[in-house]
């Protein structure tokens, strides 16, 4: 069957869903007892266990990142164009370990798992998390697998986020952080955003403040409107131009016609928010965009980036977007100005794209050839 | 009284309602049979009826734009920077008049009217309109007031698209014509912006698909979401930056407190969004965003903007901002280019301004000197 998948894919691949029994204190205060985290593998571990690459997931992200889960996929994970043979990050040479955050909602325990002490689905009463509980859970992963040192965390966008405090929380194993499209701590405006789509969500009456799954119901339309509001923040203004302009979907702006008029900007987008709400959970989308929005690097170390990253042993490859609105270019030059004053190596691609915030998942030949170049520089004995 | 307010305002104004009863055909064909506008006067019109200036508002404006509606009234209108005596739109030498737009919800008739044919209001059945629609009812205005010609059609935003379109509708009853922070069309981007809005409201249950009010109920909490939308998008992410930075307003982030954190930015935003929905109405907002979008200056000229300027007979004064991203300072210029093109005079002030596309509601040295400038040398014999 794996003739079926394009040679330089990782094919056929199965999650695991890996089941931890050590508590873990949350930044919260509060404790998990027992969790379960949904984990998929690419390539093999050496004998010297120095091959491991950990991927960190962004907003909506999941643990299939690269490869098929049948033979009639029809869509491969979300960083295939990356992770493969002989792709940026080549599973001939790394052992791959992507995972499902905790809190997510694609198998990993979340908001709509079960809480054993109520026997009804967690729902508002899930935990809020912060970037470091993810961390300190991976490390608990790397740990399970018997990986003591990452070659690389990599991540992009808040997967960026998990890979800089990976190298705060664990500097003695990491080797290497990618850093791709992200930023030391959102802005207003992001967080603007956020908080605007958390509303659409908490004020669509079937949320039930966040118990909707003990009520047999799903905010599904404020879900739609909060995805809705992220889709036009991950695209450029450019790319909206180019792909949809003022092409009308339906309707005319004849005179004497009471025609709705549609656009296709319109249809589209209400097709992104559709199928995003039937696939994801929305306490999970609060609780991510809150991890995003609480995020701050530097908070700790008297606000001084250079301090904070003074503690990390690893390298650094930092990537942006030109057109990336949502975290733009100079908050990744301020990750590597903070990088050089804090004396570490650093290599940085300002990538220009047209496809905005989008631009870390998509085909792009300076960002592929500075990423491979960086990963493939970095030494698994 | 009057000694309560400013010099420089024009004081206490009493808005009046006029009444039209020649049918107006609109662009989708149908007919109003008669309708009501909301008007503000400022100043005195003079014997050769040759000083009046109409002003046109925006997405959520309204009739008044200057002055105050009572003594202790603590808001004046929403343009009192630029209008009254000695300001840029001086009232001292110009007859101002500022109305509340068809299909508006302060006054003037609109979908939460009475539709008299059937006894109950409007509602979804209000027919959409256009800005050409707006031009035409500005029109019966002017015919009523007895003003052939305006002095200057002025507007900001929406408003200016009404201006440019009164240059053309009217070639021979417009002198000047005053388009600040504005576009011939909006970009997909924008439609994106104003097409969640529309969700959010739509998608909210007490919305009854725009015949709430026959239901005694209200959309609150998706028109709410929907101005929370619009407002991060008037805002520039410096001025959020500035204005809240990561500030919190209540929680914190110290370790091992389960509490919720919670920023200056979404306490603001969605006081915003609350008392906004307490005043406006869903389907003014559905309605005024669409004319928007399918606002289109050049369609029926061969999309060639300097072949549709070549109708009108009057000077142009066009402006921007610098941090404007809804209306960016690229919409302008093409204004200027097709202006040029179409060997018409135009006046172009490019103003920083750190404040978005809220800026040409705020006090600016340069917008107020090249504004007042303009219209200064404008005669009124």
């Amino acid at each position: 069957m794996t003739q079926a998948f394009p040679a330089d894919s990782v094919g056929l691949v199965t999650p695991q869903a890996l089941t931890f029994s050590e508590p873990l204190t949350l930044a919260c205060g509060r404790t998990l007892n027992n969790y379960q985290l949904m984990v998929e593998t690419y390539g093999e571990l050496n004998a010297s266990k120095s091959n491991a690459v950990l991927i960190c997931h962004a907003l909506s992200g999941d643990h299939h990142a690269a490869g098929y889960h049948s033979a009639d996929d029809r869509k491969p994970g979300w960083w295939n164009g990356y992770i493969g043979p002989g792709k940026a990050i080549d599973t001939n040479k790394f052992f791959v370990v992507s995972l499902n955050n905790l809190g997510g909602c694609s198998g990993s325990t979340g908001p709509s798992s079960i809480n054993p002490d109520t026997g009804t689905p967690w729902g508002a009463d899930f935990p809020k998390l912060r970037v470091r509980d993810w961390v300190h859970s991976q490390a608990r992963l790397a740990d399970a697998l018997g990986i003591g040192q990452w070659a690389a965390v990599v991540g992009g966008s808040l997967g960026g986020m998990q890979a800089m405090r990976w190298a705060l929380e664990y500097p003695d194993r990491v080797r290497h952080c990618v850093v791709i499209a992200s930023a030391m701590k959102l802005s207003a405006q992001n967080i603007a955003f956020n908080e605007t789509a958390r509303q659409a969500i908490m004020s669509d009456p079937h949320f039930h403040a966040g118990d909707y799954l003990s009520h047999n119901t799903y905010p599904k339309s404020g879900l739609s409107v909060a995805r809705m509001i992220g889709h036009i923040t991950y695209l450029s203004d450019h790319v909206m131009g180019e792909k949809f302009g003022r092409e009308l979907r339906s309707g005319s702006f004849e005179q004497g016609l009471d025609d709705l008029v549609e656009f296709q900007v319109e249809s589209y987008l209400r097709y992104q928010g559709d199928t995003f709400s039937e696939r994801f959970d929305a306490n999970t989308y609060i609780l991510m965009t809150r991890a995003l929005d609480y995020f701050d690097l530097a908070r700790e170390y008297d606000d001084a980036p250079s301090v904070a990253f003074r503690r990390a042993s690893c390298d650094f490859f930092v990537a942006s977007f030109s057109t990336d609105w949502r975290f733009p270019v100079e908050r990744s030059r301020e990750i590597v100005d903070a990088l050089i004053s804090a004396q570490k190596n650093v290599s940085y691609a300002e990538v220009d794209s047209p496809y905005g915030h989008d631009a870390f998942l998509l085909p792009n030949d300076h960002y592929r050839e500075s990423f491979s170049r960086y990963m493939a520089g970095i030494t698994t004995e």
